[in-house]
C-alpha cells in the first residue's frame, strides 16, 4: 500500500476514547478526571500500557509529563512531537485533551501495524495539568518543559484542600526521573476539539488555526456606600452593583462597537456585603478580552476604560482597574498550518483556516519549535461540560489529517 | 415645677450612650455587640444595674427580653411601654437601638428625680435580637412576645458557627423565668434614629412616622449556557450575568418609572461558575421593593416581571421568579403620631410627618397596642455602619419629646 493511501482505524480510535471515558465517568456522560487525581493515575497507567504494547520508549519527567518515542531511520534527527493532555475539567467532557493523545496513539498504531518506518523519530506526549482547574495555572507541564514556568513554583501550587502539586505527583507515582526541560523537537502538532461553534456553523470538518488569539485580563474594583435599603431614597445612592451592571453591559456590547473579531466577557463577580437589604458598597468583577489583533484589544480596553470612568463618576462610585495578565497573540508556523489545510483537501475533508480562541499546550510548544493544531467540530460549540461531544467520523477525519501531517514532517530530512 | 416645664438631662443621656458605646467598641468608632454575645451580656448587666438604681421592678422573660416597671397611681391600669434594643449590627453604630433604650431610661430618671407620679405604670423594654444579623430573622424578641413568631422555632435558630439561640441565651444567663407572651399594654413608643437622610435634608429635628412601609422580597434565578469564553463568539451566547445586569438596572430605574414613593434594590447576587474564562450559566439575585402603598409595590413588581421575562427571552436565559416574603405596610396609631408632632411643636422642635423605611420592634408592637415612633436625624443618612452618628442636641430633643409623649399617655385614665 502506498503511504498516501494509509488511514487510521476509526473504530479502534473510538474504542480507545470510550475506554478512557470510563475513567472518571460522570452520570451525565462526561468525565471528571482532575490533574494528579486517582483517575488521572488510572488513565496514565492504561496509557503507558498501550505505549508499551507498541514497543515505544517511555519516559516520565519530573513534572509527570509522559513521552513515548518511536524510533526513525535516522535517530540523530530531532523527532516530530504530537500530543495533548488527559486531565479534564471538573465534570468536563470526553474529548477535550484526550482526543489529541488518543488520536496520536491511533496514528502510531497505524504506522506500527503497517510497518511504516519514518526518517525522524516520533514522540507522543501527554502533558500534566493542562486544565489548571485543580492546580492553577493551566498548561503547567508544557510550560515548565518549554522553560516558560519554574518547576519549583509549579511544585508549590496547592489545590483547594491544600494538597501540594509535588506531593500529589509523588502520591500517584508520576514524579519521574527525567529532567523537565526542552530538548530539540522538529515540530509539534496538537489535535484538539474546537471548543467553539465555528466549524459546525460553517459546516467544515477540519480547522487549522493560524494561531491563538491574544488574551487580556483585567480586574475592576468599585466602591459604593452601604446603607439600609428601606430608609435610603433612590436619589443620592451610591450603589456599586448598579455601576457594575452598566459596565457588564458595556463589556458585552464592546465587540459589536469595535466592529471586529473580538470577544469580551465578564465571567466573575463578587458583591459585598451581599445582603438583600443593604446597598452594595464593594464590587469586584473581571474582564476577559481576546482578539487576533493585539492593538484592537488594546483600543477596546481604552474605550471600555473611558466608559467605566464615566459610569463610576456619574454614580459616585470610586473605581480601581488592574491589568492582571496579558498574553500576546501567538501565530503558528504558517508552513505547518498550510500543510494541514492541504492534507485535509487531499483527504477530501472540508476545512477552514481559523483562529483558536482558547489556550493550549501548543501555546508553549510554539515558543520551542514550529507548531500547528488540528481542530474538529464541537457539537453545539459546547466544551468543559458533560454534554461536550464530537461525531466519531469527525474524530476519525482529524486523526487521518494528523497521520499525514506527522508522516509528512517525519519524512523531512 | 410644672410638668410641662420638665426636661430630660441631655448630658446624662449622652453619658449613658457613651458608656454603652464602650461595650463592643470598634476602632473606627462603632459598636460590635451581636445578640447573645459576651458584649450583649455586659450591656444587659449594666442596664439592669441602672434599672435597679431607679428601684424599678425588673423582669426577664424566657426570650431574654428585659422589662423594668415603674408603678403608677393606679396599678390596675395597663402600663405605657417604651423601648427598643441593645444589640447591634456587626461593626454597626453607637445609636441604632440603644438610643431608644437609653432615651427611655433618661425619661424614667427624670421622672424619678423630679418625683413625678403618673396615673399608669410605665415599662421600659429591651427586646432581644432586633438586628437579626447573628440569628435570623430580625425582631425576634418582640415577635415572640407579640405572638407573631413561635418561641421554640426562635430557640432553634443557629448562628454561622452552629450555636443555637437558646443555648446562647442560657450561656449568657438571660433565659429568664417569665413566659414570653403579650400582656395588656396601653400604648407603645419607640424612639430611634431615622436611618435615612430625610430629616437632615428637610432640616427637621423630630420625625413622626405614620407607619412602616410594606416590604416585598423576591428571588430571581437565571440560567444561561456555560462555555469557554475564548472560542465562543458573541452571537449565540446565553450569558446569564448579562441578563442579570439588564435586570438590575431595571430595578434601579423602577422608582422613577413608577413616579411614586418607592424604593427598589438588588442587594445580593451570586453568579456561577464564577470563573473568569467561562460564560456564566447560573445567576441568582434578590429584589427588595418597599412602598407605603402596597398596591403600588405590587404594580411595580408586575412591571418588573414583564421586563424580566422579555430580557430573559431575548437573551435565551430561562428565568424563575419567587416571592420570598411579603409584609404589608403597617400604619401606626394616628392619635399617637399626632401627639408626637404636637409635643415637638410645643417644645419648639422642627418636625416632620414621614414614613419609616426600616422595620422595628414597633412593627410587632403595633399588632398588640396603639404604637408610634420618634425619629431623630442620622448624619448623612448613614446607619448599620461605624460612622453612624446623631448630634447630641438631637438625641436630647428626641428624649424630651419621648418624655412628654410618655407622660401624656401615662396620665390617661
Amino acid at each position: 500500500m502506498e503511504i498516501k493511501e494509509l488511514r487510521v482505524n476509526g473504530q479502534r480510535l473510538r474504542q480507545s476514547l470510550e475506554r478512557m471515558a470510563t475513567i472518571g465517568a460522570t452520570p451525565a456522560g462526561g468525565v471528571h478526571r482532575l490533574a494528579l487525581s486517582d483517575e488521572d493515575k488510572e488513565a496514565r497507567d492504561l496509557f503507558i500500557r498501550w505505549l508499551k504494547d507498541l514497543e515505544l520508549d517511555v519516559t516520565i519527567d519530573e513534572m509527570g509529563n509522559i513521552f513515548g518515542r518511536r524510533g526513525g531511520r535516522n535517530n540523530d534527527l530531532s523527532p516530530v512531537m504530537s500530543g495533548s493532555h488527559m486531565d479534564s475539567q471538573p465534570s468536563g467532557g470526553r474529548f477535550d485533551g484526550i482526543l489529541g493523545v488518543m488520536g496520536t496513539l491511533e496514528v502510531l498504531r497505524t504506522l506500527h501495524e503497517n510497518q511504516v518506518m519514518t526518517e525522524r523519530p516520533i514522540v507522543i506526549a501527554d502533558w500534566t495539568n493542562e486544565e489548571g482547574s485543580r492546580f492553577s495555572p493551566a498548561m503547567v507541564g508544557s510550560g515548565v518543559w518549554a522553560g516558560a514556568l519554574e518547576r519549583n513554583w509549579a511544585y508549590s501550587r496547592t489545590d483547594r484542600n491544600g494538597n501540594r502539586f509535588e506531593d500529589e505527583l509523588i502520591r500517584i507515582g508520576y514524579k519521574g526521573p527525567a529532567p523537565c526541560e526542552k530538548w530539540p523537537v522538529h515540530c509539534y502538532y496538537e489535535y484538539h476539539i474546537e471548543q467553539g461553534p465555528i466549524l459546525e456553523r460553517e459546516q467544515k470538518v477540519i480547522g487549522a488555526p493560524k494561531g491563538i488569539v491574544c488574551l487580556h485580563w483585567y480586574d475592576v474594583y468599585l466602591e459604593g456606600e452601604a446603607n439600609q435599603v428601606g430608609p435610603t431614597p433612590m436619589e443620592g445612592r451610591h450603589d456599586a452593583l448598579c455601576a457594575a451592571a452598566e459596565m457588564i453591559l458595556k463589556v458585552n456590547e464592546l465587540p459589536e462597537r469595535m466592529g471586529g473579531n473580538l470577544v469580551s466577557t465578564v465571567g466573575e463577580i463578587q458583591s459585598y456585603p451581599n445582603s438583600r437589604n443593604i446597598i452594595p458598597d464593594k464590587v469586584h468583577f473581571t474582564v476577559d478580552i481576546r482578539s487576533w489583533d493585539d492593538d484592537q484589544a488594546m483600543s477596546a480596553w481604552k474605550l471600555l476604560r473611558e466608559d467605566f470612568e464615566a459610569i463610576a463618576s456619574r454614580r459616585g462610585c470610586p473605581i480601581k482597574m488592574e491589568e492582571t495578565w496579558k498574553v500576546e497573540h501567538s501565530p503558528f508556523d504558517e508552513k505547518l498550518v498550510q500543510r494541514i489545510l492541504n492534507i485535509a483537501d487531499q483527504l477530501s475533508y472540508s476545512n477552514l483556516y481559523m483562529v483558536s480562541g482558547a489556550g493550549h499546550d501548543a501555546s508553549y510548544m510554539n515558543q520551542v519549535c514550529p507548531t500547528a493544531m488540528i481542530f474538529v467540530p464541537s457539537i453545539g460549540g459546547r466544551s468543559h461540560v458533560e454534554v461536550e461531544n464530537t461525531n466519531w467520523e469527525d474524530c476519525e477525519a482529524g486523526a487521518n489529517t494528523l497521520l499525514h501531517a506527522i508522516i509528512g514532517s517525519a519524512q523531512e530530512s
